[in-house]
């Protein structure tokens, strides 16, 4: 295992990498007609600029290290850092829409869809403080999620308003962010365990039903932070319904992300069926980031895991290999010239480089999994035709070379 | 200062980003179309896989560390690396033709076009020993470099036909790896200085010439290692010639290149005009790369940058921006219906969410440099229309709405 990626990575493989910039394209090409800008972050950052945001103590779980004039860095561990690093320091016409899909690195401990290096899709708003920013991220979500075929929900909260429920519970301020975490995990619990470990700070076990308050009505108005989470809700289930996505949401107070950053709405996505990959995306409002970094805007954004996507895609795959090899039989000169024809021709196409015999290539044909085989044999290349074989059918024709590339662009024989 | 990338280091912002996209999907398509299949090995991979290809040195010059659990691990500093390492473990169908498109790490002093965090193109072909491999990588990288209208030429040496010259001079065996950097650096500097700078190893003043070598037929046969290096470089033009890229290769003997590894075929293209570039692309022949990972079979293969690659692509600047920003007056809700519409039909659609005036909405269509204002005035809408205003000549027409999208992605107006 020596020559291994380290413990906790890997390779993308030729089908996943296929499958993965499937998926890129599909969500580069969406976030763009939203009028979303791609950029890059440096992967590696100052350790103090993923501190600012994070505190010290995140330094267990990335990957920090000094590098040769004695300077501290660090693998960014999101991209939401790098991203809105770039915009405090910069003077793009606000609102800011910006994109990343890339790749990241945590010190977790390694389990299923779960590596210490991954990628994410996430897609973020600088400069709006109206809730139609949230409800724009939300329905570009959507659009994503269904660009897929897949059924889920988006199940939205407010960091306010929860708040202003624990507080009015009698949950001290510095408890919030413990309860906090006790509540994140309450779709991993039931009831009961979640009762018992709330009971360390309340003994209101409404706060255990969080998770089952279905309207906002049901709330009553007892502090400002309540008031004021209620009316972002209100404005952001508005703003979906001018976006035609308020279907796909509902209000769950049960969500409430790991991360400290969020300052008020906040939202998973799930995928029905698919829960034990976890949330497929997760965002919402960090109004005090950019500030740490010198230039406060209020800012909103959401991220989603590659590899979990993919994972709930069980159907996709695209083809990764070439749709043709060119087999020659005795001139591999002509074969060379037809396959440069065809690759000219944008369709994807092999020859056997090692010159192999009949069988050998044919045989490389079906370990490539390409659809067709051209057969370049002297008797046809006379006539100014080769074969062509279907590999999966066996069904053979005759074709005009210069009719082939043509011919294989429409698929339109066999 | 503080919250800026690292020494060396960069972001890469909306243009050139949109700049890196437009490049690495024309790199995909085209190298698809030969049959490469794309893979990503890790980022960061154990120092030790590192380092058997490049020798503990290499510390210096990479961002090595170790691991929370005392792993001594390295971020990558070229996609050889890994490519080799992932197809010595695995067993793709022979000939293996991958390529990677990816960034890489290395210590190095920041200068002009060169960062420590850079991108390249990778695509290699292990498993096959014949010269047509070396001839389909330089068909494709001129195919990638035509792709962009470039003017280049590969400049093709041998690292064995170079040894036996040196060798047959008189240079020990042992001297050769560092006269071999000595002509490596010999474009850079005039012939007086070369020879002066060779005298140490050889006072035949012929080493200094090896780049006025034009034809192969001006080199005796004087040792096994000119015969076979010969030999290759004859098999490579007779293959360049079928794949019709003779024309753009000559025979430059000076060109060495600076890694260890290669055994036999070096080539580089230069853009014409650009040399202060440096070479735009670079690869070779490394048969006994994979033998270091437990597998060995011959493998040969290119790389070339992205930066370079942007830098000499001066005139290209593909639109990062919307196309279109609909402008509203009174309805808000009627215009975000618009922009929706639009970003359906994969028109790159933005709305102010900060829902400001109407100047100020026009400013940030100038700000964002949009081509076109979709203008939702309250007398239109009723007639089922909006105004389009092409935002470079300032001319207007009244559009309806249901037309507006396939107007715009034909462009038929204006």
């Amino acid at each position: 295992m020596k020559f291994q990626p380290p413990r906790g990575m890997r390779d993308i493989e030729p089908d996943e990498m296929a499958k993965q910039e499937f998926v890129c394209n599909r969500i580069k090409d969406i976030l763009q007609s939203y009028g979303f800008q791609l950029v890059e972050p440096t992967a590696l950052e100052n350790f103090e600029t993923l501190a600012a945001k994070a505190g010290p103590a995140i330094e267990k779980e990335i990957y920090a290290f000094r590098d040769k004039s004695n300077r501290k860095i660090a693998l960014r561990f999101d991209l939401t850092v790098g991203l809105a690093r770039m915009v405090a320091s910069s003077n793009y016409p606000r609102p800011v829409k910006l994109a990343c899909i890339s790749n990241m690195w945590r010190y977790d401990r390694p389990q299923f869809a779960r590596y210490r290096e991954f990628w994410q899709w996430d897609i973020e708003i600088f400069g709006c403080s109206g809730e139609e920013a949230d409800a724009e991220i939300i329905a570009l979500t959507c659009d994503i999620l269904d660009s897929f075929g897949l059924k889920y929900e988006i199940k939205i909260s407010n960091r306010k308003l929860v708040e202003g429920i624990l507080l009015d519970s009698g949950i001290k301020q510095k408890e919030i962010l413990p309860v906090l975490r006790i509540i994140d995990k309450s779709s991993k619990v039931d009831e009961k365990t979640l009762v018992k470990e709330l009971k360390k700070y309340t003994n209101k076990a409404d706060i255990a039903k969080l998770g089952k308050i279905k309207s906002l009505d049901e709330i009553g108005s007892k502090n400002e932070l309540i008031v004021k989470g209620r009316e972002e809700l209100k404005n952001l289930f508005s703003a979906l319904k001018n976006y035609g996505r308020a279907d796909k949401c509902i209000i769950d107070l049960s969500i409430v992300r790991g991360f400290d950053y969020y300052t008020g709405i906040v939202y998973e996505a799930w995928v029905k069926g698919e829960e034990k990959i976890g949330a497929i995306a997760g965002g919402g409002r960090f109004d005090d980031l950019t500030g740490l970094y010198g230039n406060p805007m209020p800012a909103t954004g959401v991220a989603g895991g590659i590899e979990r996507l993919m994972l709930s895609l069980k159907t996709i795959q695209p083809d990764k290999n070439p749709k043709v090899l060119v087999v020659y039989i005795k001139d591999f000169e002509k074969a060379m010239e037809i396959v440069q024809e065809l690759r000219k021709n944008d369709i994807s196409a092999s020859i056997d480089l090692n010159k192999r015999s009949l069988s050998k290539q044919l045989d490389y044909a079906n370990r490539l999994s390409v659809k067709f085989a051209v057969i370049a044999g002297p008797e046809e290349l006379k006539k100014g035709r080769v074969r062509l074989r279907n590999m999966k059918s066996g069904e053979e024709k005759e074709v005009e070379i210069n009719k082939l590339a043509v011919a294989l662009q429409k698929n339109s024989f066999m």
